[in-house]
């Protein structure tokens, strides 16, 4: 990283920074659009560069297959970055996005919040502003509006905020950072089948039960105070799920064979990742974790499915700057 | 108290107990069925003897006008402690109960739960059973449904732990205590009109909208971090209740208008307790807590309504003996 400017100064041309911002997991099972966390791996990465032209470009996208647009009026990361540039004044900025997807399109991982993370973080430290990364969050969500159909925050919020985050109200937006015990291992596996984030969506029952309602958010209360408490297995038996994973759990291949393998190899918990196809696992120590994500690799295998596996710890710094 | 003979030994002919155990305040805005918390005052009495007759009978009953059962096979806090007593195998025992209203019935602060876990843990006591007081747990909830016709634990548990207590799950049942701020004070106004429990369930919608349910999660795990955190800006920000205050709310007079007065006074929440009349308040000191007791008793007088009305910390407690 060379040359960051003070914000409202110049934007010295030239000047780079690249930077990785985490995957998330949203949801956390019984915490439907308000709960999420950050993972050490996977991650997406920027590489943002100043230039004298004043505007976005995007030179290049790598690890996308394609599929995501150059475009930057209908790329997440540039519109969501030249949102923060209007609301600090600083359309007269020239910048060059490199955008590196280190991690599956369409996973359930928050792959469009990571990309969308990273950039924000980079024009922030470009620019030198140091205020609460927080204050990028609505802009975040912009990129979340594009991309999903919803401005949601589960993702987002804990990519830009790294750790466990509640989303407590959207209006006004109230996020909340939860604390979480340090050993809590994270074991994620990624079929790779299409399960689209907007269908996902529409599958979710509209109308539900009021004594289905009590039992989530009887448990949603519980997982917090799980995390307080640094009690997993507290963690562990609240991580129930009655309402939407009974319906989206169709979308993902064997998802109750492959919940079943992962408790009895020690899971402390087990559900979908954000809406999926990718599934999680909480485990006590990272040898757990690790065998789960071997067997379910497996079982997939044997199913002719490909996949992806990622065990990490929950990541704390959210993005950060790489040189 | 005389002669606390062992759990198993004869239990003292002539020996005696008298217990206090506290009034709760159930749901606490936004956990419907799963929160409730203990208050100093107000609470019911049981003063309970040891006879030479197998069996339990109740010769007096104070401050009910009336209402309760004296039959111990009809009476809540019989029904409990005799299930207590048959858990461990100590139907030989012969008990009289006097049991002494200290506050108002049906007032939805939990009248039936303090006269059980008084009537429990005096027995308890009597017979000499350290155990962990949650055991008794089962047994105070085989009143509440005597009682209201649902074996709930939303008032028997914080009457019975004291504190803040969480319900994450009946079945199987599982309770978390949950931390509090010690500067959290409690203003309760009790509305003396009719509002019996089994209608206000009745009330209560059966089916609601998935966005409703996500609203309230959120709510109910900001309140929950709030209470860890020690934060009452957050615990208030997050007592907002979208599914069962705008029903029940009808059944009480002037309800809206006595909540524009209390957050204008400068309390942190306000809301119904259980399934009311009684409305509660969260303020950050003692004063202000007394000066909404105050204006709302005021104002209930205004409408030919009359009212008591408890100013209290929370108590962490739970039940004591007197003597």
């Amino acid at each position: 990283m060379q040359e960051v400017p003070p914000l409202g100064g110049g934007g010295a041309v030239g000047s780079s920074v690249h930077v990785f911002a985490p995957a998330t997991v949203a949801n956390v099972v019984c915490g439907f659009d308000v709960l999420g966390f950050a993972v050490n791996a996977p991650g997406d990465e920027v590489i943002m560069r100043m230039t004298n032209k004043p505007g976005i470009s995007i030179s290049k996208i790598t690890g996308d297959d394609g599929r995501l647009p150059m475009d930057p009026a209908k790329n997440t990361v540039s519109v969501s970055v030249q949102h923060y540039l209007q609301s600090v004044g600083r359309t007269d900025v020239g910048l060059d996005i490199e955008l590196h997807k280190k991690m599956p399109i369409g996973s359930g991982l928050g792959s469009s919040s990571a990309s969308t993370v990273a950039g924000l973080f980079a024009i922030k430290t470009l620019l030198g502003d140091n205020s609460d990364p927080a204050k990028l969050l609505p802009f975040a969500m912009k990129g979340e509006e594009m991309a999903c159909g919803h401005g949601h925050a589960d993702n987002v919020a804990p990519a830009l905020l790294g750790g466990f985050v509640l989303i407590r109200s959207y209006e006004p937006l109230d996020v909340v950072r939860l604390p979480h015990p340090a050993d809590l291992w994270c074991a994620i596996v990624f079929p790779d089948v299409d399960v689209p984030t907007r269908e996902a969506r529409q599958i979710i029952r509209k109308n539900i039960q009021m004594k289905d309602a009590v039992t989530q958010w009887g448990n949603i209360a519980g997982l917090v105070s799980g995390l307080f408490m640094q009690d997993i297995d507290l963690i562990g038996r609240s991580m129930k799920d009655v309402l939407v994973e009974p319906v989206r759990s169709m979308l993902i291949p064997d998802f109750y064979k492959m919940r079943e393998m992962a408790m009895n190899m020690g899971a402390v918990s087990f559900g979908i990742s954000g809406s999926g196809p990718s599934v999680f696992a909480f485990a006590k120590d990272e040898e757990t974790a690790r065998l789960i994500t071997q067997k379910l690799q497996q079982h997939l295998t044997g199913l002719k499915i490909g996949s992806n596996a990622y065990v990490s710890t929950i990541n704390d710094a959210g993005p950060r700057v790489l040189g």
